[in-house]
């Protein structure tokens, strides 16, 4: 039902077997916490990709850092692959098991490590989730704000560089990760960061390893930031007659400093997809979906601003949303998206997009991708945190039709060429996994990517740690 | 009169002559742009550092990336080294030519390279410097938040991963690079990053060479965020009782999430420096400045809330400067103190500490700091970045008095210990250089250093960039 690997992407999969000596000592080790049964290789050798690969030799439980850190001694002695594995929601194939190996599931590391509330900062395991992390801490007055679709773990979101609806105002993963403990490719334990808020201590390698997509070691646990929930909330959501209308009132927002929290476009399509899903009757036109955080007086005081913005674009039908419940409705529903979107056609799979450009250009970028597939005849939403100047454009294809996946691919290749051409990314927060590794030469050049695999080269010399990803050779 | 390097540093000092071939080739392409005089080489051979070293053999003015390049090859063919030179103000020996070699100095690249106001971005040349960057775009009603105590260039400020006053709001350098054209050990051109506010395509090489000072490339254009001109702009000062009201005033404003813009802390012996050196009357007791920027309403919010907790730790003395005049006499003044503190002991030389920890540590770290220099009896003053948990204490010394460094050095180990037993780091801003390698591997374990180790050489194989600064051998 999924797609083959693209061609040139074929000679990865040269498995690296995992010698007997090896799986000996991972069962002994690990006793029924190691599992080589089909079902879960399976269930660890897919993701939301669209690709079929074979799946990883090995399926091992980790516990702990030093669970991990057993774990790749013994790959590194054999030269196996290893592949970190949270909760599966990747969307660039990051979890394949293009080289075989062994997975390394960590979402059984599921404790929060230390809280320090006084400090705003709290150490976790990498397998806690998002929603995990902000229950942990509900009762400290603190929250973390980075919400990628899925309930990722906070290592597979750390691994991606990931963001989502709050990054416009609180940043991403690159700037809320303070710490790091990372198993290297040498199954050595090291400790990157402090719980400092700024440091001139030497490299950054804690953002080298955040968004490095398991390719140079495994991160087992992470230190972040935190934020004292805003003393008020006003969520809005303000429709308009074109996509246009709602990226430029985005835009006129950014650029007067407006500190909103969340800003996300839906287009009439992802509207009309969420409320099928969450039985909503928002009006299915380009909506945007906005959230003020700050003092009570100061959020009416934003939330006026951007009201005039949008009135001056034509936005209509303001509804405000000022109780924790009607604000989680609406917050819901955006989080559905990708899975509403995908019941607008039964068995479909998504092709998604996920450029991000300069804020001044997202109008001309975000329009024309929508005009391309609506020309392209091809079933497709778009959802954008568009305060990023980022969004997604979802191509809904039929695994059946290969000429449905090829018109997806070649929607892709030009939104991405766009946003190369107005100096932006490729990928604002998916990472480039399998998917993207063309694109990234694109948009860095030749001789960036090759200073990338001259670090990989060098921290894993052995290409042990998730082989294929970035850059396959 | 300065001090010769620590002893565990001196088998660094075996330079690396410039061969004939070399020197001819860059005399051909740079005529009198590449200098030999003492007195030029002597100017690039030092630094705010307190040591003397043999200065570079050479220096050459660039005024290009191509210039850059073409001096790095050069460098990397007969194994060389070179050390990028802005306005000489680092304070850690970043510029000091261990191994003679090379300076470039990039003072003459201070091209605006592109200003985009309305994506809030814009790209220098490494020399532009913040006072300069702010200049050219007044007219766009944005500006740069980052401000070390000097005039710093750009290059030197993300060399370092430099912040100032402004970090608690607006963030690091760390966060504020988007992108950057760096030479790299080879004399390649590359370039990292994009114009977008986040991506997630491949390794942060933005980050890994923002702070890595100078030993992995020469960045010679850097594209940086800027932020709209605050609608309005209120400062205060308010002087407390003790350093620990003080602090703790800090404290619970940054736990309340109030969004100060800056929150700096001047002890008695700061105040009564820049009272000297400004001309200024202001109690001479411990004092925060503080700035609120945003609405009118919000700015006048903020500060009620902030003065409120002042008063419940005994705050006196609240001023407000609402006039432009008013806030930049009190700014100049901070901005001058590490001037002014030198000029309360004539012919002294500072050791400054610069330690950055959990904020809510950040009391006790002070007072103790404070204590012990007095206990001590060293002339000292102590400013901080309050805010983000950073502070320095400056020891002043009599050159000519080797008992006082040692004192001095006695009291720094002290106050780095303890921020590094508190989760803190050893240097918030002024980074490692020649200083700090010691508490940089207290800090981060050997492991850590060991990785960096391997970054270096992997991408400066023949060691040639900034060779002995982060890590000697």
């Amino acid at each position: 039902m999924n797609a083959p690997l693209p061609a040139h992407l074929l000679p990865l999969l040269a498995a690296r077997a995992v010698p007997a000596a090896m799986l000996d000592a991972l069962q002994t080790r690990f006793g029924a916490r190691c599992s080589t049964a089909l079902a879960v290789r399976e269930q660890h050798g897919r993701d939301e990709s669209p690709f079929d690969v074979p799946p990883p030799e090995v399926v091992v439980y980790c516990e702990s850092t030093e669970d991990v850190a057993a774990v790749v001694s013994l790959a590194a002695q054999h030269a196996v692959p290893v592949i970190p594995f949270g909760t599966g929601s990747s969307l660039e194939g990051h979890l394949l098991a293009v080289q075989g190996g062994v997975s390394i599931d960590l979402s059984r590391m599921h404790r929060m490590v230390a809280i320090q509330p006084e400090d705003l900062t709290v150490t976790v395991q990498a397998g806690v989730t998002r929603k995990q992390l902000n229950d942990e801490i509900r009762h400290t007055g603190l929250f973390f704000p980075i919400d990628p679709g899925a309930d990722a773990s906070l290592g597979g979101m750390s691994a991606t560089r990931a963001s989502g609806t709050n990054a416009v105002r609180y940043g991403t993963m690159r700037e809320n990760v303070l710490g790091l403990t990372v198993v290297t490719a040498s199954g050595e334990v090291i400790h990157t960061g402090t719980r400092a808020r700024k440091s001139s201590a030497g490299y950054d390698l804690t953002r080298l390893m955040v968004g490095s997509e398991g390719t140079l070691g495994v991160m087992t646990e992470i230190t972040l930031r935190l934020y004292p929930l805003p003393e008020a909330v006003l969520a809005a959501i303000c429709t308009f007659p074109s996509i246009d209308a709602a990226v430029r009132t985005t835009i006129q927002t950014i650029q007067m400093g407006v500190p909103i929290a969340r800003c996300e476009l839906l287009d009439a399509h992802a509207v009309r997809a969420v409320n099928r899903h969450d039985k909503l009757t928002l009006t299915e036109a380009p909506m945007l979906l906005m959230e003020f955080h700050g003092s009570a007086a100061s959020v009416k005081e934003q939330a006026d601003t951007v009201q005039q913005i949008a009135i001056d674009f034509g936005g209509a039908g303001f509804e405000w949303a000022t109780t924790p419940e009607e604000r989680t409705k609406l917050w819901t529903a955006r989080h559905h998206a990708y899975f509403a979107g995908m019941q607008l056609k039964p068995g479909c799979r998504t092709v998604t997009t996920d450029t991000c450009v300069p804020i001044s250009h997202l109008a001309e970028c975000v329009v024309q991708a929508s005009i391309e597939a609506e020309a392209a005849g091809l079933l497709h939403y778009i959802v954008g945190h568009v305060g990023d100047g980022n969004f997604h454009i979802a191509y809904l294809i039929d695994p059946k039709i290969p000429a449905e996946r090829e018109t997806a691919e070649r929607l892709n290749d030009a939104v991405v060429a766009r946003a190369i051409q107005f100096d932006g990314t490729c990928t604002g927060e998916h990472g480039i996994g399998l998917h993207k590794q063309g694109f990234l030469i694109d948009e860095a050049g030749a001789g960036t990517v090759a200073m990338m695999r001259t670090v990989k080269h060098a921290l894993d010399p052995k290409n042990i740690m998730n082989p294929g990803k970035i850059f396959a050779f």
